[in-house]
């Protein structure tokens, strides 16, 4: 079996982190506006240049975790800098790392329109694609890693490039019921971190979540191939609103 | 296949706290008192407001946990600031989470009356289900999540309507057999977190947990279906016992 | 398939401790002298009233914990304000709670004497297996929880009731060899915890324990259809002799 | 299917420690010697007296553990006071314990010679085999755990007694190709912990743990009956070079 | 079945730790320089001597840690040592290991050239290939373990060596089209720790390792055979540039 070709844009870390609301607490006021500001100023500086990336953060519910940093850069080195930069803040002295994900936005080659390789890449309809904005709406995001089942009856890797392809067009049929309530990006792992790829999907509406992964999970590629690890649900934090989530 | 039509209501979030008890008889009795109003103070108000959803108590047996907060609430949102809300309390610091749960209260279409979607969804009856009052009694919780096998013979997800239906159905008598004895909320959690299901049972009697569960086990449902995660077992708290609880 | 009917007595509560003799041995003499004599006494409180209900107490061998303690009692209620009292000890303070398994004694309705529920229930056979002596020698215990298959190919849940009977009663043979050098008392956890049963067996010669799960392992029952949670090992301890492991 | 005969010898405790090296060295230059000469006369009071069993202590390479302390007795009790022995020095209070496994010395009644079972344990063959020598020479160790699989295709409980024994026999003969070059001590472990035996290897040359046991795995006994637990690799250390080990 | 004769060179330790930069922040200053200068002085040490070994180091990207030490030495006593000399420094008492990986440089007998198995060992090719240079170019590494399946349809140890071999000359093929753009070190751990084999990738772009990765998995013997564990992408770093990652 040959592998489906692909085309690969920015890099994407998901840094999660979990506060210690309680220790926190306790950093005498001072330090703690200073922490504040710090924090925020770096999550502006983070998320103001729109050409070589993005950032955006989200408010985590439940357990796993309280906040999600969504990092999109041009290399891998950028996003190790980035998690050096928040590591050395007041702040992540105060937080610790259920969680992160290294993956890089991916593209199917049969999503692209026909053409040489070198050409598609370069038409605006895929350098969106692999190059995407963050939805600028207030909302939520869902992200969760999964992988292709390679089982002994199941197996993804052993189906021929046609049968993969139907089963994605189905697929897709049903994320395209979901066009304009929900964004979604699909990011490749394989050789970067443990689960086959990430999916990052945005809405205004986090019951669209529900709808969308339930239906999709009847689709046979999801039903009979997928296998998924843990989701996380947040809310869309804007940096200046950090203060608000920081302050006691 | 195509997905099941399914109404939603409040959304949920399960809560669950440990309490490092040692810890906590250290602090001084005159901040213990405070804190201890505020927080039965905190549940007070979150357990006030029927209209907009419930909050209940339960204080869980074993080493799981030993506090489990049940919200229901029509957005996530309001979920996410009722768990800052209690983070942001003196007793958190005390507390660590050793899990949570977010899901939507979920009833099957075909577990409504008849009649076009808009319309069932404002019957009293299915008004009823999708917002649901937590039964009044004293008495215990069991909650575990859920998910529908996927494996290369028993696919929940490959089946017919038709077969779904039927197995549901049949599902449905035994549960019923319990009326009475037994009240059950399910919420859905796909997209939402890392099972299926939420099921969240309620009796004065716990033992009608395991007779209840055990003899739905061998429903072809779950004999062949169900995957199960961790049980929780607790039983009912007011706010004002929280005293006696935390009491030294 | 309907389930096999069930009758059940005490409810049980494995209260599994680590402790951290380091931390332990800093407390001062006194405060370690008066932590050591508030625990014996609970203990001996606990042990003392056998008609309603049991405590017995187990030092366990290797790094998975170091104490257990065995309660029955007929209240879920009870059992959690057992451990809500160990909770409320000193010695509490320097113990943290690695594992534990909430169920119910439980024997099936196969192995009662003929007649109607109601009447057997009270046979003295009967409630002595409901509600059972922990058997006074000195010796050892060996506690482990477990489940009943459910694969597509061996599925206890899809057997005939008559299957299972008989499956069960090749088991009681097995069993019954080692009369006199082992008691068991089963306890169902379905719906209460998240194995399906614990078996909880006492001897004098550990090796009991070996020989008897090793044998039991070549029954079809267990060699198709049992899968098993962590093994606890312990010896038991006097509420008295406390005093001596507790020492520095 | 019946179960093989086995007898068994000494009970074996694999107590498995991880020093908190940083904390250690801020131990008092005075009271750390203290701690040293204290754990030294530990390890060879344990390590004196060959009779009623044996103690040796191995570093082990890797982040699963510092130390691993090898002990063989006649009691499950003896083992129990010997770890806490080691939980009260001073030592203790910088280790932590990631593992531990606890099983009994067993060989097949297969390889013992022909006889009645009561002559045969006491020749001494057997009795060498049950009450076994540690290999004196400095070298290494290698032990895992593992268990026999029980599938619905590959079960190794529902194999007839002569498809065991074939299957062992062909195993034994890999083994003895190793003759020289490795000693082996295999211990029973079911009903005692969580995995069914222990294996425990012991060379003058570590790369022969790797080509044994990858020979072995070619086995049919291996490739499709064996499941392993964590492999542990360590260097033999007399009690009077943990000085230089534990030294600052 | 027959083993694969396999040739083994160096012994390797993938030696990972964590970072806790916001207690490595409250050092004083004074003494948190002579700990950098401590810790860039062994590295260099650790570096210098390519005769009979290398230590390379690596940041690592995401959660999972922060520097991977990748020893190749002759002896696994030697690779215990540098570990201990790390955990000597006072930079060691700031980290915590989540993970590490004993192996040993295997290449297979059919990789080498024909001839007797002294002969060939002593091949320039071969000894090049069990005792590697690191690739000098600045760049990243991609680490994971991995076993080969031993399930009921799909198991590596009940193939013939021929099949066995055809499989893995096609893997070998897909390898070769990445030539000059990656390089690999596969590594034997079977009997030294929990997964099969170590793959060390090294490559001046990281996009290298997702595309090697992900159209190896659809060659034969990744689709059935292959079962994998975590993945560590890390950025190169020289000793004297830990100077500035670790400067406050």
């Amino acid at each position: 079996m040959s592998a489906p070709e692909t085309l690969e844009g920015w890099f994407a870390l998901h840094d999660i982190r979990r506060l210690d609301r309680a220790r926190w607490q306790t950093l005498p006021s001072a330090e703690r506006g200073r922490a504040i500001a710090e924090i925020v100023d770096l999550l502006e500086r983070m998320s103001s240049d729109p050409g070589s990336g993005h950032t955006v953060a989200y408010l985590i519910v439940g357990h796993k975790a309280d906040l999600l940093l969504f990092h999109l850069r041009s290399e891998v080195g950028e996003l190790r800098r980035l998690e050096e930069a928040f590591d050395r803040t007041t702040l992540a002295a105060f937080t610790t790392r259920p969680y992160s994900f290294l993956s890089v936005v991916e593209i199917s080659r049969h999503a692209a329109p026909e053409g040489g390789a070198e050409t598609i890449a370069d038409t605006p309809y895929v350098q969106t694609r692999l190059y995407p904005e963050i939805p600028a709406h207030d909302g939520f995001v869902c992200f969760y890693p999964m992988s292709k089942r390679r089982g002994p009856w199941d197996n993804w890797y052993t189906l021929t490039s046609d049968e993969r392809a139907a089963l994605m067009r189905a697929h897709g049929r049903t994320g395209r019921r979901y066009s304009g309530r929900v964004t979604q990006i699909v990011t490749g792992a394989i050789g970067l971190d443990d689960w086959e790829w990430g999916v990052t999907l945005f809405a205004d509406d986090p019951l669209v979540f529900k709808k969308l992964v339930y239906e999709m999970r009847f689709d046979e590629v999801s039903a009979r191939f997928a296998e998924f690890g843990p989701f996380h649900v947040g809310e869309r934090i804007r940096p200046d609103d950090l203060k608000a989530w920081l302050d006691v």
